[in-house]
C-alpha cells in the first residue's frame, strides 16, 4: 500500500474502529459513534472497550484483534499510557491508519514526548501512519465522516470546495459552524501534535482530491521544509493555498512548545518560504475560512484594479484605505463608463460610485452600473456595499445579481450593513444563496479580492 | 447665548422645526417626524413645507417665520439651492442651531462649495451654528432624539456611556444596530461636510456631558489643529477618546475631497497628533464601537500583564501573537497562583491556562482560576475564551461571572466560539447581560484590553 493511499484512509475509510471511553454522551467514543450515525456515514463502525460487552444494543469488542472484518482506520481515545498497547493491536490487526485523539503526549512535556516517540517508532517499523496525538481528527463531507470526539449540534455538513488543515482542534466541527457556511466545505484535518502525518501529507492528498478547490492551512511550524516545498510547488499550480502562521513571537512560540511539544520556528523564515512558494498569508482563523469563499465562488481577476460601489461616501473612503493596504489599486474608469455614469447622475461618475446621490432621488441604477463595470477593461474586480433598506427599496439588486451570476467575468465581494442584525443576516443570506460571497466587515471583503488577485498572478507565473 | 450652549441645542432641543420634503415615508421630513414619535421624543415638532397645509392630520407651516413658538433647532432637508433662503428665515426667527441634511454642497464640487460658503457666511454673521451639510445629524438617547432622515426599523435606543462622532452617515442610527448594543450609547453626531460645527465642538460638548463615559471619533481631517489640541487636552484627562482616521492614502484623500469637499490631511501628521494628545487609534468602525464597550464596562488595569484562559492550546498561541502585537505582555503568574493551578491539574499551571486538559477529565475549575488571577498582583488583565458546549456543561461559568461582577478588580474580555451561530449568540448575550464585553474575534477582544491599558497609562501621565 503506497503512502498516498494510507493518507486517503484517514478521510475515506470503509470501516473504522473506535477504541476507548464510552462513559459519556458528549465526549468520547459514544459521541463519535452517534455523530457518524446522525450524519449518515455508511461505513462499518466497531466499538472497542474491554469493560463493555455492549452499549445501547451495540456490540462492543474487548480488543481490536477480536474484530473479524478488515479495519481501514482506528481512532484511539484511551488514556495516553495504554496507547502503545493499542498500537500493538493495530499492527497485529493490519490497520494502517491510526488517529490518536488522546492528549498527554508531547503536549505535556518530556515524559509525554518519550511516550509519543515510542509509539511513533513502533508504527514506523510496520508502515502504520499516525495522525495526532492530541487531535480531533478529520471531516470528509463527501462520505459524511468525522472523527471529532465531541457531540455535534447539527445533523449534516454542507458540501463545498474548501478544505482546511489546522494545527488546532479549532478547525474541528465542534468548534466552527461549518453547516452554516453557505459555500460549504470538503475536508478538514486537525494535525494535533504531528508525530507522523504532517501538513505536507495532507496538502498532497488534497492536491489530488477532486472535491477540494482551495486549501487553507493553520500552521505553527513546518515539519519538513524540503517535503513542504516539493508538495506545495506541485499543488499551488492547481489550487490556491491560504496560510495562517501562529507562533509569530517568542512568547507564542514558547506556548506552542508547551501545548504540542513542537518548535514554532522563526516567523520571518516561514513568511519568506510562504512568499517564495506562492502561499497567501492571512491574519486570523475567521479570514482564513472567509477568504476561501471567494475562491470557490468567484472567477480569478486579470489584474488588481478595483471598482467600489457604495451608498455612502465615507464608506468609500475607508474602503480605499483597506484596498491600497492590501495591494489593490483604484480603477480608473474608461471614458465610455464615465459617460454612462454621467447619464445616470453626474455625482456618481467617479470611483467609488456613491449611490447615495441616486437613491434619495428615486434613481436605482444598480443594473446599469454592474453592466458598465463588467464591460470596462479598466476594472478587474468589484466591491459592493449594500444598505439593507436600499436592498428592500431597489428590486434591481436581486434581479441583477441573479442575471449576472454567469455573465459577470470579474470577482465581486459584498458587505452588508443596516440597522437590524436579523435583517442584515437575511440580506447576507440572500446574496450568498445567489452565489456571491458576503463578508462581516469591509477589510475581509477587500482582502478576499486581494487574495484572488495574488493567486491569479501566482498561477500565471509559477 | 454662549457657543457651548448653542452646541447643546443640537442634542437637547425643546422644540424643533423640520423644513423640507414630506413626500416619502422612508426618507425625509416624515421619516424624522415618525422616528421621533416612535422613539418618544417629547419636545415640540413643527413641520415646514409651503406645498402642504397638513399631512396625516399634522399641521404644516408654509415658512419658519409662521411658527409662533421659539424653535431651538431647525433641520433642513430641501434641495441645496433653496437652503440660503431657509437660513434667512432661521435668522429672522432667531433660531441658533441648524442641521443641513441636504447634499449638493462642497460634496459635489466647486459650485456646491460656493453655495456652502454663502450659507456659512450668512450664519456666522448672526451667530447661527450649522451642523453639516450632507449629514444625518445626531442621536441623543437621554431624550429619545434623532434627526436621521431615514425611517428607523426599531422603536427605542439602548442608553449607555458610549458617544460617537463621525464624518460619515455610517454612524447614524439608520446604519448601525444601536438598539442591539448591550452596553448602549449616549450621543451620536454625523459631522457631514463640517462647514461650521466640527469635531472639536462636539468633543468639548461630550467632555462636559455626564452621560458620556467614552468618546469615539471617525475622522477624515481635523478642521482646526489648535482648537482640537486645546479641547482634547482638557477632555482626555476625564474621558478616553478612540479615533479612526480615514483617508490614510493619497487615493482615499482624493475620494474624501470629492465626497465632502475637504482635505483629508497627511496621515502621519494626524497619527503623531493623536499619539501626542493621548487618543487611541483603531482600525475600523466595528472596532471603534466594540472597543468602547470595554471602557464602559471594565475597570482600568494597573499594567499590561495579560492572563489567558482558553479551552484549546492552539487558540492560546494565536492569542499571544495578537497580544504582543497590541502591546500587552504575557503575565508571569506568582508562585502562589502556580501552586493553586497545579493543585487543580499540573497541565494547566501555565499562561495561557488551557482548560482543555481539565474539562475532558470532568474538572471545571473556572471559579478557582478567576479567584487566583484576581488575587495575583502579576496579572493586570484577563482574556477568556468560551466554548459553548463547555458553557452548558460547566455551571460555574455563569455563577462565577455573576459572583465576580463587583469583585473582579481587573478588566476581562471574552470571545465565544462553538458549532452553531445561534447558540454562540445566546452565550454571548448571557455574558454581556452579566456585564462583561464579548467580542466577535480574538483580536478585537485583545485590542480592547490593550486600549484600556493605554488609556490607563495616559490618564496617569497627562
Amino acid at each position: 500500500m503506497s503512502k498516498r493511499s494510507i493518507v486517503s484512509l484517514f478521510f475515506e475509510p470503509k470501516s473504522i474502529a473506535i477504541v476507548g471511553s464510552l462513559s459519556q454522551e458528549w465526549f468520547g467514543g459514544l459521541a463519535i459513534y452517534n455523530n457518524l450515525k446522525k450524519l449518515g456515514y455508511n461505513g462499518k463502525i466497531y466499538l472497542v472497550n474491554p469493560a463493555y460487552n455492549e452499549i445501547y444494543g451495540i456490540k462492543v469488542y474487548p480488543s481490536l484483534t477480536n474484530i473479524k472484518d478488515d479495519i481501514d482506520l482506528a481512532i484511539i481515545i484511551t488514556p495516553a499510557k495504554i496507547v502503545p498497547s493499542i498500537i500493538k493491536d493495530c499492527i497485529k490487526k493490519g490497520i494502517k491508519a491510526v488517529i490518536i485523539g488522546s492528549d498527554g503526549f508531547a503536549d505535556i512535556g518530556d515524559e509525554g514526548k518519550k511516550l509519543q516517540d515510542e509509539v511513533v517508532e513502533m508504527a514506523k517499523e510496520e508502515g502504520v501512519r499516525i495522525l495526532g496525538p492530541n487531535t480531533v481528527g478529520v471531516i470528509n463531507t463527501s462520505n459524511n465522516f468525522t472523527t471529532t470526539t465531541y457531540r455535534l449540534e447539527y445533523n449534516a455538513f454542507r458540501r463545498g470546495g474548501i478544505s482546511i488543515i489546522g494545527q488546532t482542534g479549532m478547525v474541528g466541527p465542534q468548534a466552527y459552524p461549518y453547516h452554516e457556511l453557505k459555500f460549504g466545505i470538503s475536508k478538514v484535518c486537525d494535525l494535533g501534535n504531528k508525530c507522523d502525518v504532517d501538513e505536507s501529507d495532507i496538502i498532497e492528498y488534497l492536491g489530488e482530491d477532486e472535491d477540494t478547490k482551495v486549501i487553507v492551512l493553520h500552521i505553527e511550524s513546518i515539519m519538513d521544509g524540503r517535503k513542504f516545498k516539493r508538495v506545495v510547488e506541485k499543488v499551488i499550480k492547481k489550487k490556491p493555498i491560504l496560510v495562517l502562521k501562529a507562533g509569530k513571537t517568542v512568547e507564542s512560540a514558547r506556548a506552542i512548545l508547551s501545548h504540542t511539544g513542537a518548535l514554532a520556528g522563526n516567523y520571518v523564515l516561514h513568511h519568506n518560504i510562504f512568499k517564495q512558494l506562492g502561499l497567501i498569508e492571512v491574519d486570523n482563523l475567521h479570514e482564513m475560512i472567509e477568504i476561501a469563499k471567494a475562491f470557490v465562488s468567484q472567477p480569478l481577476p486579470k489584474g488588481n484594479n478595483l471598482a467600489i460601489i457604495t451608498p455612502a461616501g465615507g464608506m468609500g473612503a475607508l474602503t480605499i484605505d483597506y484596498a491600497i493596504a492590501s495591494g489593490l489599486r483604484l480603477a480608473r474608469f474608461s471614458q465610455k463608463t464615465i459617460k454612462k455614469l454621467i447619464k445616470i447622475h453626474p455625482a456618481i461618475a467617479k470611483n467609488p460610485i456613491d449611490l447615495g446621490y441616486t437613491f434619495v432621488r428615486g434613481i436605482f441604477p444598480f443594473r446599469e452600473v454592474i453592466t458598465a463595470l463588467n464591460e470596462d477593461a479598466n476594472v478587474d474586480c468589484i466591491f459592493c456595499i449594500i444598505w439593507t433598506p436600499l436592498w428592500k427599496l431597489d428590486k434591481s439588486y436581486r434581479e441583477t445579481l441573479r442575471e449576472f451570476k454567469d455573465k459577470l467575468s470579474k470577482p465581486i465581494t459584498f458587505w452588508v450593513y443596516g440597522m437590524d442584525n436579523k435583517v442584515i443576516g437575511k440580506v447576507r443570506s440572500e446574496i450568498e444563496e445567489a452565489g456571491y460571497p458576503v463578508y462581516l466587515n469591509i477589510e475581509t471583503a477587500i482582502n478576499a479580492l486581494a487574495a484572488l488577485c495574488k493567486y491569479s498572478k501566482i498561477k500565471t507565473t509559477k
